[in-house]
């Protein structure tokens, strides 16, 4: 419980920038490429800390804007910290509440000092910075922290984009003033929208400062699929090597094998456990929708490959009808399933490294998958996009 | 799986009526006294199979009338029947429907030949007679089918109770008829309301006819806690001996106590699943509502005695943050509790049984316990009231 954070290239593959890393924090070591299942509000929804155990997952991500309007994060202090307050005793990173206060907040002001903002939940006027930022996550007790960074949408104009390079620099300085190391690690936050030179100068500006590791953010900010990958194909290798590199939010299984392909070592996407709750569930092959008729007498399991504790028990028959019938339960058994396939996927790619053979892994993965970008219960894509000025999506809260 | 239907007394306590037995069946054996968590449509609400298992219920009971409407009993019979259909390997008993066409559905015209009615859920005309409701339970694949009653609420005047007795055993008599043994077992249900000359005429009735269980129904259908036990107190000792004794729908846990020291052997009650969705838990002195401010804080388990699941890793502070984020986890963990609590209320009674000291386990609970009937969320009176005439209970199904 007392390592100091490290992190170790083990294996890297010949073929592509892949490689197999290890991450040493105070609570646990997490084997990478790794994904982490996003706890918003101290859970990972409608899981307990044994079931993540028991998928295999070694580190999961908890929201410090979330957690600091309820229940506040003197609460959790109190209480021993996040890892003691909701029962994980393994790594937790937690975002900085960036990316938060400027999709789901109300009425926020930017400027150099912060962001001012009102609670989604009691429209109570707040405001969050870097310090207020480190704070928060030292309250929690992270083991990753992330500095308080300045998140536009896509599209934005470049004025707002290399506003944000600028003030997501000053504020990665004042983070790293901010933060108390205590064994815990400090990650930078790459900035710089769909621009390369851009892209370029924060990366140059995030690791001069010193970093314990590196994210790139301002992706699956409301741009296509294809703008996403671009972007982290031209950030990724500018990103120093011997530090871990953190792809924010971006998460189809598809994305993961790309993204692994081109050195990233760390994911989170709600799309798993989201879409477990809205009925699509993810084979070894593509999506499901639980609730389409053609299901209604179907015995087989969700995915025949799959070894999961769903799939080892329950038909595809029963999952549509606990999903029709609106049963707790089905928001359980659709999560665990999908958080099964993607633990599953990080194993294989990461024994695919290990082979040197990810090229390979990854192309038989493109072959059998029928990449699509995901669809919310309308069918309408999603993530659903930002407006370009950043604006609070109606209706959603994001996790 | 296979062994017949079979009831025996094991021991039998010299200071009250309580007994202890134990029921054999087609999926396994049930000691008793024994309480039955709810399954109303295929699951018991946010547990898995795994979960009632490791809790050690034995059996659970599911509901008729929903799995009739919802997914429609060909298709549960088509995968194999409800135990396999919902991964559940132990006993299973089904009610009749009986209670549920005459509180749930609307538009109900109620006959010698059964119940005509609108589904709660689609307004579809539907009927359940004796007949139907044999061959319902029959492909559900119950171990213990419930013979179909005319179960009035409470109040209800003497020719409508004893309408209902009367109908009662006409219909008792075509279940019996239309049931296929086949190694299972079918329970007779006594009906009378809270007149004792009417429930002294059911019971012979019912007795007469043959059943491998006897059940104390009309119970629990709007009148006070004192009545129901009056009822049941009366009534009771009026089943024979060598027969299993369910008490339907009754089941605080004062209920529970008090109603083994009267020989009841089996019961079922939503009490504990639904007050746990609705935050209230189980303590071994009482109940607690985990919403209140109090517990912002609070580390301490829900109750320090309980060695279930949840009292062993998480803080009152955290299940009341779970709750008031309206976490699916909150579910599952309060429902967890509230069902531990119950199955080792009844463990710790089987085994004073088994010593011949119930009188004094009884007492003791008496002295711990603030017995007191339990409340909505709006802090009502539940269960909620039927109307005299029976009518839907406005916005609210019943499990």
């Amino acid at each position: 419980m007392s390592a100091p954070f490290s992190f170790l290239t083990l294996a890297c593959d010949p073929g592509t920038a892949a490689r197999r890393g290890r991450i040493t924090t105070p609570h646990g070591s997490i084997e990478t490429p790794a994904f982490m299942p996003v706890g918003t509000a101290g859970t990972v929804k409608a899981m307990t800390p044994e079931d993540l155990e028991a998928l295999g997952f070694e580190m999961i991500l908890g929201n410090t804007y979330h957690l600091a309007l309820r229940p506040g994060e003197d609460v959790v202090r109190r209480l021993g910290g996040l890892h003691r307050f909701m029962g994980w005793e393994r790594a937790i990173l937690t975002d900085s509440g960036g990316f938060q206060v400027l999709s789901l907040a109300d009425l926020r002001t930017l400027s150099d000092d912060g962001v001012e903002f009102r609670s989604h939940l009691d429209g109570s006027l707040l405001s969050m910075t870097p310090e207020r930022s480190m704070q928060i996550q030292e309250a929690l007790g992270s083991d990753i922290v992330m500095a308080f960074d300045d998140c536009p949408a896509l599209p934005s104009d470049r004025p707002r984009i290399e506003a944000a390079v600028r003030r997501t620099t000053l504020w990665a300085r004042r983070s790293r003033e901010a933060f108390r190391k205590e064994g815990r690690a400090l990650f930078g936050i790459v900035q710089g929208g769909d621009d390369r030179e851009l892209r370029e100068r924060s990366v140059a500006e995030i690791a001069a400062i010193g970093f314990e590791g590196h994210a790139i953010g301002g992706v699956s900010v409301g741009e296509s699929a294809g703008l996403s990958r671009s972007i982290v194909a031209l950030t990724a290798p500018l990103l120093p090597q011997d530090r871990p590199r953190y792809l924010m939010g971006m998460g189809t299984p598809g994305d993961l094998v790309e993204m692994m392909g081109l050195g990233c070592d760390l994911f989170d996407c709600v799309l798993p456990t989201r879409n477990a709750r809205n009925g699509t569930l993810f084979t070894s092959t593509g999506r499901l929708q639980i609730k389409r008729r053609e299901f209604l007498d179907d015995p087989r399991p969700v995915d025949d490959t799959c070894a999961c504790p769903v799939c080892r028990r329950f038909s595809r028959a029963y999952l549509r009808h606990l999903y029709l019938a609106g049963e707790i339960l089905a928001m359980r058994l659709n999560t665990l399933h999908n958080l099964h396939q993607y633990a599953d996927l990080m194993r294989r790619a990461r024994s695919a490294i290990e082979a040197g053979r990810y090229a390979e892994f990854a192309a038989g993965f493109r072959s059998r998958w029928a990449d699509q970008r995901p669809v919310d219960e309308a069918g309408r894509p999603w993530p659903r996009r930002h407006t370009a000025g950043g604006r609070k999506i109606a209706g959603e809260v994001i996790e």
